[in-house]
Formats: C-alpha cells, structure tokens, sequence
C-alpha cells in the first residue's frame, strides 16, 4: 500500500542481502524504516514489536532464518538461528510456524545451497502471504460493489460506509491486510467508500495504525471511540462491519480483539452485515464454542490505566488517566458467536459461519 | 461519601456564608477545594467545570443566587445576578431550572429578606437532591441483596459483581449519586460488591471519577476498558449493570452516555439485569421514541484524538494518540431502546421501562 505516495511493504529485501522493515513502534508519529543485517536484528525486531500481526512476525522470523545462512549455514548453526528466534515472542504460532518451515525447507539441503534456497523460501513466504491477501480484497470487493448498488436502488447515497474495529490492515501482514484488504481493493476499484475506524482501547491499534494506513493510502475514514458504533448503526451510518480474527472455531464462532462483540451485537440488533476476513489456515479444526473453549488472554494492567500519545513538545510521552493506585482489568480478546457473523471473507471465497458451510475452507 | 476518610458532600456552605466546592478538573490526580465568595466565582465555577453533572450544577447556580443576594438584593441585582448565571452554560437544562426556582422564590420577597431566604432556599435545594439520590439509594440496594440471596441460594459466591458505565455517582449530584446511589447504599448496608468500572471513552469519567470516588470510600473496584464489558457477560463476572441518564422518554427509552447502548445489548444477549437510576423528573414525557427523537450532540473531536492524564514528571499532559490530521467524530450520547432495560430504580421505587409501569412515577 502507499506511504507518502510511494507503494511499500512491511518487509522488503534489499539488494545486497539485508532485508528492511518499517518501526512500527513509532507509527503514527513518525514513519522510519530499519534495516536488519543477521539474525540478532530480525531476533530484536520481532521481539520488541517493531514488527507485529501474525503473518508479517512469520514472514520477518523465516527472513532471520535466511539472514543466519548467509553467515553460518551448518546444522548447528540452523538449529542454533531457529532456537533464538523462537524464544523472540515464544506464543506467537505464525513464529513458530515461519521458523518451522524454513528449517523443514533448509535441513536436507547441502550447507552450500542453504543460503541462496532460504532467501529465496523466505521471499516465497512473503509472497503468498500477499496472494492470500490480495485474494480476500478481491472476494470482499464484491460485497461493496452489491452495497452500492443495493444503495443506489434504494436512491441512497453510493458511499459505503464500513466499520472495523482494531488494525487487521497491511501493516499486520505483507500486504493489503486482512479487514482491510477488501477496503483497499474496492477503493482502488474507484468504489465510493468510507470507514468508520474504532480506536481500539486499550492499544489503541485504530486511532493510530488503522487511521495512518487509510490516510496514507488516501482512503476517507473518521476515527471514533470503540462507544460510538452502535449509535452510529442506529441511524443507518454504518452500510457494514468487518474485522479480522486471530481464531476461528469450526463452526464460526469468531475470537478477536476485545470489544468485537459488542459491535456484532450491534449489528446484529440493526441488521448490519458483519464479516469477518481471514485467510482460511486461521480456523482452528479442533475447536467448537469459542466461548467456552478458547482461553482470553489476559494482559498488563499498564496499557488501561495509561496511554501514550505525542506531546506538545514533539516527544511521545506516557500518562495516567486512573487514579493513583486503581486497579484494573485487561483482557485482550473476546469472543463473537457465530450467530452474530454473516459472513467470512477468505481467500477461497465468502462464506457463511457455520460447519456445514465452512466444509468449503478445509 | 468519604474522601480520605472523612464525610464530604461535593457542595457546602461555609460559618460564614461563603460556599465550597470540589475543583473537579483537578481530579482525580489532585483533591482540591475551592472557596466561592460570590456569584462571580460561582458563575465561573459553572463555566469552567469544576462542578459537572446536572444536579450539582444546578444547586450551584441556586448558592451563586444566594450569594449574590447577599451584596445587592434589589429586583434589578436579582435579574442580572440570574442572568449571569444562566449563560454560564447555555445548554445546561438543570442549571436553569435552579436559578428559575431561586428567581420565583425571591422575587415576591421584600429585599431585606432575599439574603437570609435565599441561603435557605439553596440549602433546601441541595438537601432535597440528596434525599432523592439517598431514596435511590435505598430502593437500589434492595435488587443487590435480593441477588446476593438468589447467588448464595445457587452456591455461588455471595460478592454481587455490577458494572456501571461513565459517571453518575457522587460527584454528579450533592451527594450519594445516582447510578452509583445503590451501590454506596448496599456497601454501607455490608453487602459484599464489586464494582467494573468501564473507563468512558472518550473523557474517561469511569477511569478518572467514578474510579476515584469508589476508592475514596473503600469500594472494591477494577477500572476496564469500554470494550470489556461482553466478555465479562460472557464469562458470568457481571450480575447486574446500573448506570444513570440523561433523558428518558414516556416509553421508557434511555439517553446516556455514549457506549450504553452496546452494554444492554450484550446484558440482553447473556441474561445479566440492565438497570437505570435516575431522579423521576428526568423522565421526559413529551418523547417517545428516543433514538428518533432525542438529537444527540456532537462535541469536539479533540477529545477522542488527545487524551489528558499525569505526566511522569507529575504535570498533567495532554497526548494526541492520533496520526497528524486524522478526523474524528464525537457523539456524546445514544439511545437505550427501552426493551433492553430491566427497571428503573427512581425514588419512588423500581418499576419496568414501559409507559404503563412508568405511570406510577407521573
């Protein structure tokens, strides 16, 4: 998608053999690109969340791989790579999974190969991630080109107004994003669009990465409190939702980040269309009810009680809304039940949450 | 309630026919009193919010007319003393119906008599706020023992969990409060509670004052982003919400803070008790439909793209968590249709939010 008008990727090799990558610890405030030169960099950019979203921490740990065989590519050194680069972020499973395939890749070729073939894996990697991508914004474009005209029918305006909740953008993959892969790719199709941006508390991923991928890319959006979705569907401002997940059960209840029910509740209650985007390996077979079975993580009480922002003097600063002392609560995720989804946009097509449907992902 | 141990109400007069106030800007990082010596001080005290919330705003304006009376207690002084108060918050409904019932009040009175008649009057005001709130308060209480009873009966813990949205506690009103009148009432009364305190986007009165004045006066308490309260319902972690309003219409219908909303649908959703506290006199009976017919305002973006709080070098700051030049929106307020509501407690009792029920409150 574009920075500054020029197209870009959360992860690029350069051409002598680095591989570059954007902060985006200093996103929104300041746009700074860095560049990994071994192992130990894309190690620290991984576990210090300069790069976050599973498929783009996958993408950036099967490049370390490739970056090590470049300076050590016995066994012991692969093993060696792979081991320190799965201890970066130890619960991430696309970190795992990156790491796993470069070494499945890497193991039986001979050490002399080993180089060139992991770059060239590690680039194969990054590259399907983009397809699956690209492949969700061609099916969801779809759904905005039936909007518009189901609105222009309705002799209502033919601007789409979506809502989505968190970053599920290209920021937190390759490219394109998920959730926002179909608004990407409509606006590009010259579809009028607008996108209503939850600021998503306590991390605040949409006031500050969702709101500068759209002005970026140029797409019209407002940002709001995560409050302010159900008013707005009360008074027919939202046309639909979508946002992505990070699990889906196998009969389409929806895990994702904290407060995603209570827009599909929304929804729900005035008969919004809400979708959920996610490339299909996100379906966890062995799962049911989501509620009851998939495990909330709970994280530090830091991120509710305060909130970093840029100051008025330049610097990006920390400060405390609660009281001295306050405790509080931080759950990272919830869980939407299937009832409420009317449809997951994946790479093979739109489908419906329900096990019978979802026999077409597997 | 207490603050640092020792009974406060958020308004009082002084031995010497002064008034003070809480400085409610400074909270809840600072507890700051502030002396009003005349209708000027409290015209500001209006104006520049240090005192906030309905109740307590208008029982303000009623001292500011009894201070005034104090220096000129001609009929000329009178109308430009009520005049000045008026426009220190235009929009304020309770604000002028303080200084409407202290103008009707005085101007038949000889001018010797205003001074001493209308530091009377404003005490009899604040005194009468705090009886509504404390009768809230009581009727309130009764649904926190009753399910206490029904949670001990199924062998759960006896700890009645509630969630409030925003601020409508002490702070609000002259003392006890409004949605958080049953809670202070049930604690006092020995009824273990805890109490979810969602943070309120976008000005944090639930991170900032109701988590204050819970603390203050020893109520265990855990401060939650807005985006928590479905997982929670979820989970079974919440047994009731109470919260306050602003306006409710004829059918029962519920203006409050923006956010509300989405709380009842996920209390609906999972079977958790949806309660509103309110005074009678906030029920407007010329409405019917709210979310068509109450206009919602819409305040300065400012407040969803910068967020205030304290700096670690002990300075109240300002953050933007924004990108330079996104837009925002922000609506103050949505509608709780009255279907989602479980009862109103009032100070005459708790009955059901629909027009039949609510004819016991005419």
């Amino acid at each position: 998608m574009q920075v500054n008008g020029k197209p870009y990727r959360t992860i690029w090799p350069t051409a002598d053999h680095a591989v570059e990558i954007i902060d985006q610890t200093r996103l929104p405030h300041e746009f700074v690109t860095v560049r990994l030169e071994n192992m130990r960099d894309a190690e620290r950019a991984i576990r210090d969340m300069w790069v976050r979203g599973a498929p783009l921490i996958g993408v950036t740990a099967a490049y370390g791989v490739a970056l090590s065989m470049r300076h050590h590519a016995s066994d012991a050194a692969l093993e060696a790579s792979c081991g320190v680069l799965l201890a970066a972020r130890p619960t991430a499973v696309n970190l795992r999974w990156g790491v796993e395939r470069m070494r499945a890749f890497l193991a039986p070729l001979p050490e002399a190969e080993r180089a060139e073939a992991a770059w060239r894996e590690a680039a194969r990697i990054a590259d399907e991630d983009v397809e699956i991508n690209a492949s969700i914004g061609r099916h969801g474009a779809e759904l905005f080109r039936a909007m518009r005209e189901a609105k222009q029918r309705d002799g209502r305006s033919g601007v789409v107004n979506v809502l989505t909740h968190c970053n599920a953008g290209w920021l937190a993959t390759v490219d394109w994003g998920t959730a926002l892969a179909p608004i990407y790719a409509a606006f590009d199709a010259g579809i009028p669009l607008h996108v209503w941006v939850d600021e998503t508390r306590p991390r605040n991923q949409g006031a500050s990465l969702t709101a500068w991928e759209l002005g970026q890319h140029g797409v019209p959006h407002t940002v709001i409190v995560d409050n302010a979705g159900g008013h707005l569907m009360q008074h027919g401002l939202v046309d639909m939702v979508i946002v992505g997940t990070d699990r889906v059960t196998a009969r389409g209840d929806v895990c994702n980040k904290i407060g995603t029910y209570l827009k599909a509740l929304a929804a729900h209650d005035n008969g919004v269309p809400f979708y959920v985007a996610l490339p299909t390996p996100t379906v966890d077979w062995t799962l049911q009810d989501g509620v009851q079975e998939i495990p909330i993580e709970e994280r530090a009480p830091e991120e509710v009680t305060h909130i970093s922002g840029l100051c008025e003097d330049g610097q990006v600063r920390t400060v405390q809304v609660t009281p001295q002392g306050a405790r509080a609560a931080n759950y990272g995720f919830d869980v939407t039940p299937a009832r409420l989804v009317t449809g997951l946009i994946t790479e093979r097509g739109v489908v419906k949450a329900n096990a019978g449907a979802m026999e077409a992902l597997k």
